[in-house]
């Protein structure tokens, strides 16, 4: 049954391709009030998407940018197969620094066998391997063997503020028996990987305010605490020598790796320069001292200045104290951290430096909890045997540095856990100019999603 | 004589304060190469009026920006007057931050009895005050009694880089007496000041280059160095716990002013909250131990951020570990800081600290030798009864904190002083959004000019 989609698949491979360049080429980044109208587009687009693949589909408002989510209809659902929730974002990063970009972030193009484009591959060429699934499982059986409820949101890239309170509001429609979401990357170009542990975030913008003005420095250079000189005096104590963090408490609740953790991941197949680090130009591991690379990656927290900003930055000299200066700083938590704990412990400490005069303006921007699903679901079982007939490989149980604000909140306020199946490649240049996803990875994503909601129907409901 | 000159002065004030206005309208700033036709127009503009003024005018070509020369012509020469080379530049600094301008930076307007544009006090409004006595001269009596030469040049806000060679390649043409410049503040609304001391300077932009792109800061959080963290880690400690530049050498040059010069300030009517630092915001001095205010800003060097990029400085969150961090950082010099050993020093220090695997970029940005003059002149004794007889109130003798490079090159390269009378005020908001030159001043400082060329002009040539 399966193999007659997998066929639509192949056959219809080139009219997805088209799909997903017209998702692309919608510039729905997220955190820009400029590009609204891009939003407003991907959102209608991808409702008539997946109605167009079978589903009831609506787009509903919430008090950022709306949620689009497709349901199985009435008429097709099967109250003893498994309900699979799929969550995805069709938001994206900014594309800045544009000028890196090596054809428009928003002008999807074709380059050594990938599709190059702000969000190939987070998150839009993910989730159009889902779609594209139920698609061919429309085409060929009406619909696929399972039901199915699709939520796609527009504010992962912000910190999905709104949708924990979208989650609350829509319990009733958003009962399932687990999540799937295809978000995160494979383990190599053969080697397709479940991610069972997510890094928390706390975003931070801080803001340093000294004179009322930018002021000459030869005029008062010397006399008043200079906003720039005092955030680089304080950011610059963040870490101690051994490259730990030295805000009091950070470390106080994380939770080591199990053994048999540490020891699987010793076992990858994973050099850091080799595999991590010389793609992007860096031939020196760096970080907390007494972790491997992958340990620091998967099970520790890390703390990075995302932005300076401030005074002047353009061409030529400017002879200014600015009128203030700031930093974006940013959290990856590991499993067990509270965003709340380590962003009070954050802001105590800034509050604990003298600035002399200077006044911090502090916003927090987003926060979400680390996770930890359980690896020994039926739903893993028969998500680690679909994988294996659709790529010919066993898949690997990995963790994951980054954040997917999401799984938490399914977790505690829908009580869902999540299976994390992904398709991007680490050097796909998420978040970065020349964004791509191979098309080699679309495809196999389309395969194995087809193919797992094959096995999901034919297995008994666990 | 002087007289009627003054008179004329007053009867064309409001004619004086078009072509002030005009200037003002010019959009020369020298930093930027988007204001490359400001900086045509501008000197142009000089030319022209300084013809008008009576002298024999050109426009020389440098590497950089023109530098416009008036001279009295030959007819009127007389080899037994004072010859005065007055100095000025014609160039602006940058006008952003834009939106905090309440009109546009080159739309000047008359604003609570004082003229508001970039560049109003610095030092368009300036050269404009000496050129509007030369012209009334000129009508009056067909031109000064003095002999004159005018140096404007349009590099000054970029560190003067081409009047050096300037000055070696036109000297024939530049001998004089003294040189005089405006470009400098009253002490009060009422207190002319000359200023004998100025600070030196050294500026650089400094880049840390870090991985080969932005990078997501989940993927790769905590596992290479970060060049904004490892940016704020080596400035912030570029001062101590006194507040003192940590630089290995920093201070083994400077010049400790003399018991007469530190009693003299002690006794200036200054209140540094009241008069200086509460006008811009700030209440709380700041600054090396063991010095006042005026010690520190006059006669002890500084060291200052000007400003701070990299990264995601945008609105929201941006989950990036940026590809490179830079800052501007620039120095104040004390009386006998040499720039060369402090730009060394500073370099070394900058390339002691471990920035694990992250490269530097320092680019030197202009340099300038601090300044003292002497205070028993001839020429200092002339101007202190001209401003006197112009002002009412006996001239204070001070220092300043900023910088005029030229004043170094006119001694080393001309072998000429410098007398330094300015008619802004502190509260100018010179460099900053809403600059402004109060009227009463431009009227001042146009009347001390006439004054002065006449007192020269009846003294002796010493």
């Amino acid at each position: 049954m399966t193999d007659t989609v997998l066929q639509t698949l192949d056959t219809d491979a080139p009219h997805a391709l088209d799909r997903l360049r017209a998702l692309l080429a919608i510039p729905s980044v997220s955190t820009d009030p400029a590009y609204r109208d891009g939003i407003g587009q991907a959102s209608q687009w991808l409702a008539d998407t997946l109605a167009d693949a079978g589903l009831d589909v609506e787009i509903r408002p919430t008090d950022g940018h709306p949620v689009v989510l497709g349901r199985t209809p009435q008429a097709r659902w099967n109250d003893s197969a498994t309900h699979v929730l799929f969550y995805g974002h069709y938001d994206v990063q900014p594309p800045d620094p544009l000028e890196l970009w090596e054809s428009g972030p928003f002008e999807p193009v074709i380059s050594n066998d990938a599709i190059v484009a702000r969000g190939a591959s987070d998150d839009k060429g993910q989730i159009m391997c889902f779609i594209e699934a139920l698609r061919a499982w429309q085409r060929n059986r009406g619909g696929a063997p399972v039901n199915v409820t699709v939520l796609i949101e527009g504010e992962e890239e912000m910190g999905s503020a709104h949708l924990p309170a979208f989650l609350d509001q829509n319990k009733q429609d958003l009962t399932a028996d687990f999540v799937l979401i295809s978000d995160t990357t494979m383990w190599d170009t053969k080697t397709v990987a479940i991610t069972y542990g997510l890094r928390g975030m706390v975003y931070y913008d801080l803001k340093l305010h000294g004179p009322s003005r930018d002021l000459h420095s030869g005029m008062y250079g010397g006399t008043l605490a200079n906003p720039a000189t005092m955030l680089t005096r304080v950011l610059g104590q963040l870490f101690d020598d051994q490259h730990r963090v030295c805000i009091p408490g950070f470390y106080d609740h994380v939770v080591a790796p199990r053994d048999d953790e540490r020891e699987a991941w010793a076992n990858l197949t994973f050099d850091p320069v080799a595999d991590l680090l010389r793609p992007v130009g860096v031939e020196t591991p760096f970080g907390e001292a007494n972790f491997s690379t992958l340990e620091r990656r998967w099970s520790r927290p890390a703390c990075d200045i995302n932005g300076l900003y401030g005074g002047y930055g353009g061409e030529g000299a400017k002879t200014i104290i600015p009128n203030i200066a700031g930093a974006k700083v940013s959290f990856r938590l590991a499993p067990n951290q509270q965003p709340e704990h380590i962003a009070a412990a954050f802001e105590q400490w800034l509050r604990s430096h003298d600035v002399h005069g200077c006044r911090w303006e502090l916003t927090q921007m987003g926060m979400a909890e680390p996770v930890l699903v359980s690896t020994n679901s039926p739903y893993m079982a028969i998500a680690r045997r679909a994988i294996e007939k659709s790529s010919g490989r066993k898949p690997v149980l990995v963790r994951e540095g980054a954040t997917i604000p999401v799984v938490a909140d399914f977790k505690h306020r829908l009580n869902l856990d999540s299976l994390l199946i992904g398709f991007g490649l680490p050097d796909d240049q998420i978040h970065s100019p020349n964004e791509k996803f191979r098309l080699s990875n679309f495809a196999l994503g389309c395969r194995t999603h087809a193919v797992l909601m094959g096995e999901l129907g034919q297995a008994n409901k666990p």
